[in-house]
């Protein structure tokens, strides 16, 4: 007899009671401000324990916080970057993978952008978050057009690429969802490249001093 | 008789013991790091009370961190911008008279910046300022090209130049100063020109919209 359908059941029940934690957290963020709720609050609401709560997630920040370059997410994206148009295409490429993935699984995604657009303390808590992405991207383009990542044109080329993405999620919120994603994604790419390519090929004074 | 001479004396008073609770702060901050320094510590390091403390500044997060664009630096940095070559014109004139600035007036830079850059919870902190100091950036960038602020396209500028600033003071503390801050910011501004550029004629599918 195998035991697959037993897992699969109590996997389902894990992703159900995760689900409803979440959703409540959303919930009572939007409503009150991310600083004024508690893990007991979100626990309360979504009928579980709070040791039931820490069984599942290590806080509020990682309950709502989600990075766009978490290592589970890399696993999907990096085989479909374009390592072959330098650093504008691997941009493009990027966005739009995102934008398709976005599409794809997060329906509540546009609601939550807005409860993050608006809600400072939610912004504070994600900072760690971002620039640990920052430094994820960096050594993606350091490795595709081969230069150091801690250079300056490296971090830059990262650190823009970042918040035109963040940008983008934020007006395309603020819109509500009425553009499409992918077609801004696209759109802020094209406006980023020229950027992107002064950085891949731009000799900074200080690129000079870390090289000797 | 003038009273000038005993209002000097009151007011250099006041800027000399602002000043020393300022570089307690930054002295235990660098120590401990930002989250483990209590209003408590910084007041009892510079021998002045909770109370004295209170009435010269209206938290921690002020008194650490001092904002890019704020209302008094504006004064200074307004007249100064170039409005003449469109939004790379304004960014390249904007960072010529930050570096100018604070070579000028603020030894301690360097110090405080790497503090900042290795120091998360003291970014944490700053978040706040950051979006406020991008949304005044917008209001600059949207007058001088003559279009609303809210449009993805100014957004976009603005926050581009404020993480092009941002990344390279990191780096320029990262380096220990042995770059000219002036330079590396001009460079900085050269490679983000294009970008700028291509947001001062972009038509993004949601400024059509919004402008319908």
């Amino acid at each position: 007899m195998s035991t697959a359908p037993r897992v699969g059941r109590r996997e389902q029940k894990r992703f159900d009671l995760e689900r409803r934690v979440r959703d409540t957290a959303w919930d009572l963020v939007s409503e009150r401000g991310y600083s004024e709720v508690t893990v007991e609050d979100i626990a309360t609401g979504a009928g579980v324990s709070v040791a039931t709560f820490y069984r599942h997630f290590a806080g509020k920040d990682m309950l709502l916080t989600r990075r766009w370059l978490s290592a589970e997410r890399l696993v999907d994206i990096l085989p479909s970057i374009d390592r072959d148009h330098g650093l504008p295409g691997a941009a493009r490429s990027l966005f739009e993978t995102y934008a398709g993935a976005v599409d794809a699984y997060d329906v509540d995604l546009l609601t939550r952008l807005t409860v993050i657009h608006r809600d400072v303390g939610l912004q504070v808590a994600m900072t760690k978050g971002r620039n640990e992405d920052v430094a994820t991207l960096a050594g993606i383009y350091a490795d595709i057009v081969d230069q150091p990542p801690r250079t300056l044109a490296i971090q830059l080329a990262a650190a823009l690429t970042a918040t035109a993405r963040i940008t983008t999620m934020g007006r395309w919120a603020e819109l509500g969802g009425l553009v499409s994603l992918q077609v801004l994604l696209a759109e802020t790419a094209e406006t980023l490249a020229p950027a992107l390519a002064s950085c891949e090929t731009a000799t900074f004074t200080s690129r000079a001093l870390v090289d000797r």
